[in-house]
């Protein structure tokens, strides 16, 4: 039994005190775990680009201070009340959206966006009692998406953790709890390319490129990466791709340079940038028959999504994703399974390392666009 | 062997001279199929919305002399060079779109949308020769997407015919040519709603009526009606339609009125007006997480869908269809199975019948509204 059972631990944990200013190392008290709820020592985390969108706050109503932090790895210190499926020592990986089991979204084979643990970026507290977990000097700092996985130590509601095989390297595992999955499943999941087909990904950063190796996966032949930014095409072909457009080259829409380069369109494509015009032309670039096009980028509030209809009714599809549909604790255990027999590379998406006193480096990494994913050793 | 074999058949024809002007039963020259081409007696034809859309030619490039009709049901009389799949004496339903078996489309298990024999409204000539096989004292009358059936004889392509089970009544089977497998289909093949489920069905034509039969059939428990004339509303529960929105009837969007009686949406939706409206509306009223929206009717060339790209990463599905996702020749032979089988109840649609003779009646009923479909007896 772990001596801190039912005890506050102190612990080190990444700080956000303001909106854009660097990260500071504190110590934090966290309360024991409520009903339904587990406390989890965090060994790796990753930053993603979803911490940062938050932290800079532009355009958002800001829940200061608080603690990031949402791709990670760990093992359960304790668990409260009520919390049977998880055990002191299991292994596992906290996820931004969670999966309550008795919802009409958790019980349709269908969705994963449950009623209950659904994402909110807005809520700083647990929704047990609607209080912080997390506190210095008594004072609360909020949580961010029921995570907070930039601290030694934090409560998790138990629908958000995924118990994993012990087996697998938590330093390599942890990211998959966020942007890695989406893209995969996207492709995997949602656009389910055949074997022998032709895939266009759309933006080719860390899901982009998850989406890429789900079609390498999947057997795709073809698989052409999009983006306007032509330094990502080396880094690419690591994950399948093997044919690049760069919509800037052609002074014509890029669904039409796409149309042409596959006679007609290509079998599925995944838009991972968030531009409505990608989203637009993702879908305008699958073949007529039987395309399908699978929307990931969260879009800007006041976008519209435009076509004209006859492009629908000829026979295509436009679908959005939302966690690559994996529900998280049912499916993500199976993709770290998938990684366990090398059908799934995750090495090739981390490219950096720091040590937790350090992790403001990995901001700047992904700010200059320099990382796939950096992990945050949280021991050092 | 026939007597006419290789012959010209002279024969009664309702001629359309001119645009929106009745159609006048002239004695009509039909030639004897070319390669791949088949000849064939119809016996019964019925009128579709599409048949009156082209006579009254408005903002359309108008294609006249013609002989317009694309239900029908009939029987082999010759066949041309290259023909063997038919033989005289076969029964057959011509369809207005086609199935060549080698096109990339036709080898795809997903789509219908052939490229060889795919509906073309323009063309008014058969494609092996891009002659006309009518004529009237030597002059040319135009073919009808490669149907023609208000004819006694016709003469349609190998790949737009569906060879089916003589033990079916022509002069019911012969509206599964068009309208009704497109929405019998939109619902059983691309829709499919699972037993128990939440069906809206935008207009309720024949289309949407036949929609509503597939939902039915499907075992959806709440097939909701969706039109601005509520005299249609009576007739729909004979589909299997059991509530009812009429969007005049209420000062907010329609897919409001249905996400408050759905708990949040339906499952499914499929809309069969051509409204550029009712699309956004039948897409928005799906359930987020899992729901599926069907698009059938024909839009004008000028509209745009719109709307905002959170619907689609909410999990919903947009997809339209083309004739119900039914290969003409490899699919409808089972549809008319399913009605010999009496899991499809076609009479219901067949609310009127009038001799070859009286066809311009036809034409009467359909635009006052009164019919569903209205049988044409060619023998008399």
């Amino acid at each position: 039994m772990s001596t801190t059972l039912g005890q506050v631990i102190k612990c080190k944990a990444a700080v956000a005190w303001e909106a854009g200013k660097p990260l500071v190392i504190e110590e934090v008290e966290v309360a024991p775990p409520q009903a339904n709820e587990v406390r989890v020592k965090i060994l790796f985390t990753a930053l993603c680009h979803t911490d940062v969108y938050f932290w800079e706050a532009k355009g958002q109503t800001p829940l200061f201070p608080r603690i990031f932090g949402h791709e990670a790895g760990g093992v359960v210190e304790s668990v409260g009340e009520g919390v049977t499926d998880l055990k002191p020592g299991d292994h596992v990986l906290p996820v931004f959206t969670g999966e309550c089991g008795d919802c009409r979204h958790c019980r349709s084979e269908e969705s994963n966006m449950c009623d209950l643990l659904r994402i909110n970026t807005d809520r700083g507290v647990m929704i047990n009692d609607g209080k912080s977990r997390f506190s210095i000097n008594g004072k609360p700092i909020h949580h961010f998406v029921g995570t907070s996985t930039f601290s030694e130590y934090t409560v998790v509601h138990v629908g958000c953790l995924a118990k994993i095989n012990p087996a697998a390297p938590l330093d390599k595992v942890c990211v998959l709890s966020c942007g890695i999955s989406t893209g995969l499943g996207a492709t995997l999941n949602v656009a389910k390319p055949k074997k022998g087909s032709s895939v266009a990904i759309f933006g080719l950063g860390a899901v982009g490129l998850a989406a890429a190796e789900g079609a390498r996966i999947a057997g795709a032949s073809r698989i052409i990466g999009v983006d306007l930014n032509p330094s990502r095409f080396e880094e690419a072909k690591k994950f399948g791709c093997n044919e690049f457009v760069n919509p800037k080259d052609h002074n014509k829409p890029v669904q039409e340079v796409i149309a042409e380069m596959t006679d007609g369109g290509v079998d599925r494509s995944v838009e991972c940038t968030g531009s409505i015009q990608a989203m637009i032309s993702a879908f305008e670039c699958v073949h007529d028959g039987w395309g399908v096009a699978v929307l990931v980028g969260v879009p800007n509030k006041d976008d519209a999504f435009k076509t004209h209809p006859m492009n629908l009714l000829n026979e295509r599809t436009l679908k959005g994703t939302f966690f690559g549909n994996y529900k998280p604790r049912t499916d993500i255990p199976g993709v770290v399974e998938q990684y366990l027999k090398k059908e799934l590379e995750l090495e090739k998406f981390i490219t950096h390392a720091v040590p937790f006193s350090e992790i403001n480096k990995a901001f700047d990494y992904m700010l200059k666009g320099e990382s796939i994913r950096c992990i945050i050793r949280m021991g050092e």
